[in-house]
């Protein structure tokens, strides 16, 4: 945008950046709900990952979406098989969030997950999981976006949300007036 | 899925649901950041809603995804233009995102917005907003999801982040052991 421009912004503080400083930013005062997207490669090897880009995109019928890097170790069970399971992770599961965005070798070494619907790897002990049919996978750049049809589920104990916020994890609490 | 498949599921407690309830008991349990995507039609009306969809998918080219129905009043702005305003909202902005969650004729009654960069409804008074160019429209159903590249941005004051989560306005907190 010309810097002439830049002065039409007034009605927020006029602090204004280039597109990536906007980017980081913003997205530093954005916060997420935290979820585990895991699949099998065409190989039967379990992966998987931390992602807080999960989203709701209809409900009838149940569509939602998440983000990846195609450079990502569970990218070849995104692009060569047609399901995955996200589960929805509760205060509780900070552990697990930590370990499946952690060193690739231990995300699935240990009892914190067995073969579920499919055989795809179902984390234990999580609020709520969904297992999705991928009906679509649109790449930009080096990234892609994913849609998913859910086809079915289960419940585990309730619990808080656990957010990612600043860099840390969190949970949301009531407003305040 | 069969139903002899679900006896698989024994990682988490074993109430299995049929797939729209999935989505809805597991979206139930997730928290998400608030955000409003404002834009102009062709002919020049500012409309824009309320997001719980905005979700991170790169740094570098900064990119960004949201998801929407194609029935929005704010369709023919993302299908017939090339820019978006995403607005960041902030604990105080709750009244902001019901106000454009709301009636279409209300959203942009008032003074809480004023013509912002390309001549863009731009909110006042949110901890931080991106201009993004749409680079990807993705049908789905009836619905879309929408890349935009950030092109642009700007703060306003720090806030707490606004979410929304159990169908009411919340903040996070950090977590307790």
């Amino acid at each position: 945008m010309p810097a002439a421009r830049r002065g039409l912004t007034g009605p927020v503080e006029p602090q204004i950046v280039d597109d990536l400083s906007a980017f980081k930013l913003a997205f530093r005062r954005h916060a997420a709900g935290v979820a585990v997207v895991t699949g099998l490669t065409p190989a039967g090897s379990p992966v998987g990952f931390t992602a807080t880009s999960l989203a709701s995109l209809a409900a009838v019928p149940p569509l939602a979406t998440f983000n990846m890097a195609r450079i990502s170790t569970a990218w070849p069970a995104v692009e060569g098989t047609d399901h995955v399971i996200i589960h929805l992770l509760g205060a509780r599961n900070r552990a697990l969030a930590a370990r499946l965005a952690g060193d690739h070798d231990e995300r699935f070494a240990g009892d914190h997950w067995a073969p579920g619907p499919l055989g795809l790897p179902l984390l234990k002990d999580v609020p709520a999981w969904m297992l999705g049919r991928i009906v679509e996978r649109v790449p930009v750049a080096d990234n892609a976006v994913v849609v998913v049809q859910i086809e079915d589920g289960g419940l585990g104990a309730d619990d808080d949300a656990l957010l990612y916020h600043e860099r840390t994890y969190m949970t949301p609490v009531a407003l305040t007036d």
